[in-house]
């Protein structure tokens, strides 16, 4: 049983998995859907109530029952490489290739059905509160009356993103600014604003989740720190990222906001404030642990490594005869 | 308890479902999503646990958690339409309309997730094997040697595209063709390939489903039809639709397949063959229905107005009072 992992070819932090995967002898084929039909096969045949699907990467082939999981790292777009690519021939190329490993019984890290719904903030903030992770108050609107209101119950607010980064080419990452106390809302009512109280916070808080387990590291707020400075991604680095426990309240909701979002994996976000309350900022699905890894010593990518290689559940085996063909 | 209907202005089909639900008084907000922010406004707020969320069309307001149902029909692009549209717009406006909508507790006709899972044309084959419905032998491809060989076993063929309709601007539905005997498959390597065994039909079958009431129809083939035209959207008009009676056998793996798809409407395109039989083609979880309607007199309008009327599962209610702020 093989374990495929879909990314495109210069992705470090998938090769510290690979190193993982290769020392417990687990066969694994990477494959950047962006190769798709340069460098990349498919095949699959629906014959008497059966399926027969194969891959095809560097000559090498593999069986789509085969497959024990599947980790969607950072895919490109599917035949983007083509000699000449096109939207349609884009759309044919998905559709084909997730189209088939969708229909197969392998695990997911993260099935893209999840991964596409766990990008929603709105939909993220109602699952944290439901799952009693404690959310800052927060406002999504396009009326300039609720922000007023909502900035004089709440005066200490940061303004983000409703989605995540700008789609610009390559895409940026917007960063959570204060929101100045004289700020005129008026310019609201043109696109959906997020706005939310502003966490005075003591430390910053990585959680990566690789299935059951969870794995928390803490950047505490230097002393000096710049109070403009609310997004970490865009500060002056301070203090480095050390372990730290999880909350057993916080790690029960941890595991059940997994659950009901259908994730393998999560990289959440907390603030942490004086009184050692983490409060929910968000949960990327395909959140980066390479930094917090190095800095912590945390073995995230072998966890990763020994959740995709468990076997698949007990099922049927099915022959592989048709596979001759692409040979 | 409102019904929210998510689609263009100029959607007749729609009209006929909103003439059901105006006669028995069930309220219904329409709502574009390019109209976002321009016409169309939204407001959420994620406050001590709780959620409240409104939206505004046409100076209406209505409350997120008083939705009893969402039909996805054929909403606009997000924004597409605000003064200055742009990706980023689209991005934001998308994610909090649809991030807000999916927390909520309505049901959904179709959700987005199943909706797009559904469009997958490889999966829908598998699930229709799995379900039990018959499906002609069928091969997506860019192995040359894997569609020679099949031709060889499967010597009448038609190509149809693995995706669905190519996006152009306005996008164009591409016909199901058939395949010449002598036909090279050299140019499979560049792009996948559906090849299926061409199905010597007697007739066209229309399944629609509505939850759990299936409404078929049949349309009788020529006897002097063109052999050439298989797909009965660009064929010359023949015989009209007419009501059929669904096999019970057929009804129970699709009613598995809609339950495994999680949709609560599709519409199936089967072929009847010589001995009756109905071979699955594909399932379109957006299908249109007027013309089968108009032609059957088949009360498929009502049925959905009847779905989409019915309460919600029992809940914990929600008090109203931010509304206020946005009226």
């Amino acid at each position: 049983m093989t374990v495929l992992i879909l990314t495109s070819e210069e992705d470090v932090t998938a090769d510290m998995v690979v190193v993982h995967l290769n020392g417990s002898g687990v066969p694994v084929v990477r494959l950047d859907p962006a190769d798709l039909t340069h460098g990349v096969s498919l095949s699959g045949e629906y014959v008497h109530g059966r399926f027969r699907g194969h891959l095809s990467v560097g000559g090498r082939l593999v069986s789509i029952s085969g497959l024990r999981s599947v980790w969607v790292r950072r895919p490109g777009v599917p035949a983007g490489r083509a000699p000449q690519p096109s939207a349609w021939l884009t759309e044919e190329a998905s559709q084909a290739l997730y189209g088939m490993l969708r229909g197969c019984d392998a695990r997911w890290m993260n099935h893209p059905d999840a991964a596409l719904r766990a990008r929603h903030k709105p939909w993220q903030l109602r699952l944290a509160q439901r799952c009693g992770l404690p959310v800052p108050a927060t406002l999504i609107t396009t009326f300039p009356r609720a922000a007023r209101e909502f900035a004089e119950r709440f005066p200490d607010l940061v303004v983000k993103p409703v989605s995540g980064a700008h789609p610009q080419d390559p895409p940026r990452a917007v960063p959570t600014s204060r929101v100045a106390p004289d700020t005129d809302f008026s310019a609201v009512a043109f696109g959906p604003t997020l706005l939310q109280r502003r966490v005075a916070k003591r430390a910053d808080i990585r959680l990566t989740a690789v299935g059951e387990r969870l794995l928390a590291a803490r950047k505490t707020t230097a002393a000096d720190a710049d109070p403009q400075e609310v997004d970490v991604r865009f500060a002056t680095p301070g203090p480095p990222w050390e372990p730290v426990e999880v909350p057993a309240r916080t790690a029960d909701a941890v595991r059940a906001y997994l659950h009901r979002a259908e994730l393998a994996y999560g990289a959440f976000d907390f603030a942490e404030d004086a009184d050692g309350t983490w409060w929910f900022l968000e949960c990327n699905q395909s959140g980066q642990f390479g930094f917090v890894e190095v800095e912590t010593g945390q073995p995230i990518a072998r966890t990763i490594a020994e959740w995709l290689s468990r076997p698949v559940p007990e099922e049927p085996a099915e022959l592989d005869e048709a596979g001759s063909a692409m040979r």
